[in-house]
């Protein structure tokens, strides 16, 4: 399937230095995809000319000259840059000349802008903004992750309908199973927005599995896990934190002395497949849920590497007809859900 | 200094088949300590001659018939089970028998009934369990690990104080510093409810570092992490759930072909001595802060090795006069902080 996706190249902390040589790669082994690089076309030209490529019908070039700061407010990037290449980019999947947009930009303003410029999808309330993380099964969908700090029961819900059309657009499963994120203990049975929101998703027609706990994210007991974004930013950054401090741990045991640097030397090819298998990079690529448009919002530290998984996320979605989905699920479910809305709170 | 602990011996997974034994260790160890084994006689004593042990007035036997089952509803555990080793232990604290109380039982119920028998400090409207984590610098201490799943500006300002007198307490640290739980992203300035608590915080007499990300608890940013129940326990069940796939990972690296499990035997001092630093065991035993008595929950499912942890850290609190120092900073600080808390409110 032809497609084609827009890419804020100005955007994170490398700029066109990793988005220009990344989406030359990724045209290599996607051959049916179409990239449009967003951004100064000086700066552009350069990146292409160092990686010794050249434009084509395939691989375009839209102008936008301004860039918006990676530590730059949101409300004035929304209103002073209208020539962004973040904002050209997301103009071009409003006009339809691309059918997803990637950026590696300021967070905020990107949720900002991409909800001012393609609007939701009508029925839903917030995007939000789902990753993918590895489990002992495989992986699991996680959203929100911090596109809204509070949320109510029907914003959970939401993010549940969200969540598993995303999951049946781009995995082979028809109806994803989906897990609210709560405290396990029998005695404390979540706040109350959480439990409304339990009682929203056993309503409605999701593949609903009940609470699931903390540890079940990364045993994979469900394909989706809803959760506020509050909740969801400090479980995902706890958890690089966590990861940060055991590969620091594991360094610092195999350097301790001659013998465990001898062992890290025999040892080495398994940490590295070790590595290779927990590496975030290929995680990389946050999908911005419940708006009229697909777009992947990269890592800002990402390298080529990282971000040719963001530019594949966005390809999938686009292939697997992920917005006819949401919208589907979303019209399908909404009446439903305020009439058990209503009973919930009566 | 002479201390004297109450060990709730039928709570956990095990019951008395670990926090006997454990207790004849501790006493070897710490020969300043005092235990009063707390259950059904019968069955202790059994324990105790498999132990090759005997009573002495350094392990003295304190009769209780009833037993708290884990699963129990703790409403009932509380109305019913007056008698019970989890009450008795909590009733030597409260009439000076004892100066703390190790309890591996269920944890509702022990919440409900140390409140019940305790009864909070003047000043401290909820208790909260604080747990210590390993970080790459060295150790921090969070709270509130699923007490309160509800929590108001005033109450983490509360945990704030309490977890600031129990590292003062243990460590020798006079003015810890204390961060509060919450996203980081510019744009996302957290909910409400910690908006207002980093105001109470900032205003009081605490050593306020700031808001803190969720990375920044094992990167040990500082001596205390404050958040809610909710938070808190899914934060500390994914790290759980993180820890057991790395750990899943490493092993199937390892056993992947014969290279790999010959490298595996080369690397084991290695690997094991890693395994001994991320040990959970080493930090097993949470506090129940803000009750007139010291209340250590240890894990259920804890062994000979991780219940002494437990007993060390009840005897830990107790020698750095934890209850005086929570008491005096909460009374000291609590006129403050409802002046602070009308300022913030109005």
């Amino acid at each position: 399937m032809d497609i084609t996706v827009a890419i804020d190249c100005m955007g994170g902390d490398h700029g066109p230095h990793v988005t220009v040589p990344s989406a030359i790669d990724y045209l290599r082994h996607d051959p049916e995809a179409n990239i449009i690089l967003v951004g100064i076309p000086d700066v552009i030209e350069a990146e292409l000319r160092a990686a010794k490529a050249e434009l084509s019908p395939r691989l375009r070039l839209h102008s936008a000259n301004e860039v918006v700061g990676m530590d730059e407010s949101p409300a004035l990037a929304l209103r002073w840059k209208k020539n962004s290449s973040m904002r050209v980019s997301l103009n071009l999947v409003k006009t339809g000349e691309a059918q997803a947009c990637i950026s590696a930009g300021n967070t905020g303003a990107l949720l900002a802008i991409s909800r001012f410029v393609l609007k939701t999808i009508p029925g839903v309330d917030r995007p939000a903004l789902a990753v993918i993380l590895p489990t002992i099964a495989g992986h699991t969908y996680v959203l929100d992750l911090g596109a809204n700090v509070d949320c109510t029961a029907e914003h959970l819900f939401q993010f549940g309908i969200m969540g598993a059309s995303l999951v049946s657009s781009v995995e082979d499963k028809p109806s994803p199973s989906v897990g609210l994120l709560n405290v396990g203990e029998e005695e404390i049975k979540g706040n109350e927005v959480v439990k409304q929101a339990a009682e929203l998703l056993r309503q409605s027609g999701l593949n609903f599995y009940g609470n699931v706990e903390g540890n079940d994210i990364y045993k994979g007991t469900t394909d989706v896990v809803v959760c506020d974004g509050f909740v969801g930013n400090i479980t995902l950054k706890t958890s690089e934190g966590l990861a940060q401090m055991l590969a620091t741990y594991l360094r610092e045991e195999f350097k301790r002395n001659w013998l465990t640097r001898l062992a890290g030397v025999v040892a080495m090819p398994v940490i590295n497949s070790f590595k290779h298998r927990v590496d975030h990079r290929r995680y990389n690529g946050a999908s911005l849920l419940g708006l009229r448009g697909i777009v992947i919002k990269s890592h800002g530290s990402a390298d080529n590497y990282a971000f040719g998984f963001a530019i594949k996320r966005a390809a999938d979605e686009v292939r697997g007809g992920m917005l006819r989905r949401i919208s589907e699920r979303v019209s399908e479910l909404s009446h439903h859900s305020q009439t058990s809305a209503q009973a919930v709170t009566r």
